[in-house]
């Protein structure tokens, strides 16, 4: 056991402030990480808030984590102290169901081990994430950070880029695809870059004429508001691939009728009940509508490999993390271009002695 | 201009009654049919009905068509008189979009033309269907009876068959796929039958309990009950395909829910909004939820020469054609087992004079 200062919440609804626990002892097959950056994940505040009634006090969050090797376990074959590596959404999985078996973790038939506020699959301990100093991860689940990706803006590849990654791989995004994204935020700026870099034709769908200019700076071939009903009718049938990022309940019809035959709307955004879905529209065109979760740690691998290949990085604002509850607000309100950073080194001068007792 | 006898109806809500209509005269690339079989489609309920307040009068339903080629235009070369032949529920497209070249012709960017209740691409005249004499049509729409298959039988395929057919091959159906058939109705009961023929381990999901027997005399290998909670609860994600073959807006989260990972349910019978689907059940298991369209000549065909293989028939019961005010009747009730086909020999002792005037 040894104990850590992060920034979390004992109670739904209160401010982010210095929370003291314990990490687990380093097993065989762990890999101990100091914690350099941690990008800021819109679901963070779900759960600071308790927005989903599972938050299990105290609650750290933070799953784009990006840090150095400090110590390895005895079984640890892969990395060594001072490696440069990086964790993403999940810190385990059974490893032998079909689902772990196709490297598709996250839909682990026995369910995978959220990165924080899962239960530990061996000691049940509560996972706490990476708003904090220090994590020990089964390392299976430790991604290598390539020399040519700047580890600053790497972060937020492990969630808002994975999650665009996946259905952009699925559907098989390459040069000539008529990609459209709709929605610029963490994960729709990231698309949009990630689509360029595929070679995609790529148009951003927004409601805010305001974006186009940023749409536009981020790559993207063609901006088309969904306001205007003239333009939204000549784009009828026109894509192949629709990742549709709303992270809320919204009506899809509009958007399906985008889509060109055999195409398909990826929603990576809405976690709950849609607006009816029209069945003429899916009818017509063969047209698809699929869920898709982040991804498999083989995939994210991939993501990292390629973005250092590309240099296709998010885009950042770096804050400390006495900062975090203003972020959180500013993130709520979409002010944000277009993922904030948490550069840990800030948890250094934070006063220990405001951490309070120690939690396991 | 030929003369020709068939029912049909001359305004909404009134019952089917002869018809006396013209046929076009003998285009280069038509292939002239006589009708000896035609299927009862639940849409030719609609149709007939004005539902969709798109019905052309005098309207003359079927597009499951059986019958012999009396005579062909100069330019026909697949076809001569004699021949055993079939038309579905298309008789023309562009046959130069990208849908077309790629044998999805219900997908014409310009448009399909249907069987009955279209306007031909080039007379503009209304196509009436196949509960008539005869039909004329272009020989790229018209479909060879394969010897084995038996003629009474082959109607049924050409839309309930088809229609199911597609999504299944689109999905790869082979022996050992996991397929659930929700409704076990015209489109339900070829489903069963066909993916038992793949070698697909069938499921029919109904909601009643008297359905079972038919089921399993069908060749289901397994009955879920969607009435029963737990039932359904441990069926849960152990489907790859499922047909969801429900004709009306219903609640399809139930049956996202048996989807494993990366499975799909697709939609052939809903043609109107659903209720709210909920985005978590798509992202758990990467499920999908698609539409499909009948199908293209060239599958249709495929689908034709399967079922003569492997004796794959629709059951039908046979009628009359002075009896189909009846069957319209029986299948809003769904009381028929599974699908009504027209003797059309029948027609032949319709008093012609009760037919009226010609319609062009």
């Amino acid at each position: 056991m040894t104990t850590c200062i992060g920034y979390g919440v004992h109670e739904a609804n209160a401010p982010l402030e210095p929370v003291r626990f314990e990490r687990r002892a380093l097993r065989d097959d762990d890999v101990a990480i100091d914690i350099d950056y941690c990008g800021v994940c819109h679901s963070d505040m779900h759960y600071v808030h308790n927005d989903w009634n599972t938050t299990r006090f105290p609650c750290v969050p933070g799953h784009e984590i990006v840090g150095r090797v400090t110590t390895v376990g005895s079984a640890v074959s892969r990395y060594r102290a001072g490696d440069l590596v990086a964790v993403g959404c999940l810190v385990d999985s059974c490893q032998q169901c079909a689902a772990c078996e196709d490297h598709q973790e996250p839909h682990c038939t026995h369910g995978m081990t959220p990165t924080y506020n899962g239960l530990d699959r061996i000691s049940g301990e509560v996972t706490r994430g990476g708003y904090a100093q220090h994590i020990v991860v089964r390392e299976q689940f430790v991604l290598r950070v390539p020399p040519a990706l700047d580890p600053r803006f790497t972060g937020p590849l492990l969630c808002a880029g994975i999650t665009v990654w996946t259905p952009m791989r699925a559907h098989g995004v390459k040069a000539g695809t008529r990609l459209a994204v709709i929605g610029l935020g963490g994960l729709g700026h990231m698309a949009v870059k990630l689509g360029v870099a595929l070679g995609a034709e790529v148009t951003v769908i927004t409601t805010s004429p305001g974006k186009a200019d940023d749409a536009r700076a981020l790559g993207a071939h063609h901006v088309l508001l969904s306001g205007e009903p003239q333009a939204m009718k000549a784009a009828a049938s026109s894509f192949d691939l629709v990742l549709d990022t709303i992270p809320r309940s919204h009506n899809v019809n509009p958007y399906l009728m985008l889509l060109a035959r055999n195409g398909t709307l990826v929603l990576v955004g809405a976690l709950e009940p849609l607006e009816p879905i029209h069945g003429a529209l899916l009818a017509v065109n063969n047209r698809s509508i699929a869920g898709s979760l982040i991804g498999g740690l083989q995939q994210t691998q991939e993501l990292l490999d390629f973005c250092a290949e590309h240099q296709v990085l998010p885009s950042c604002e770096m804050i400390e993390i006495q900062d975090i509850n203003q972020a959180f607000t500013r993130m709520h309100n979409n002010d944000v271009k277009y993922r904030f950073v948490i550069d840990m080194a800030s948890l250094k001068s934070v006063d220990t002695q405001d951490a309070g007792e120690s939690t396991r």
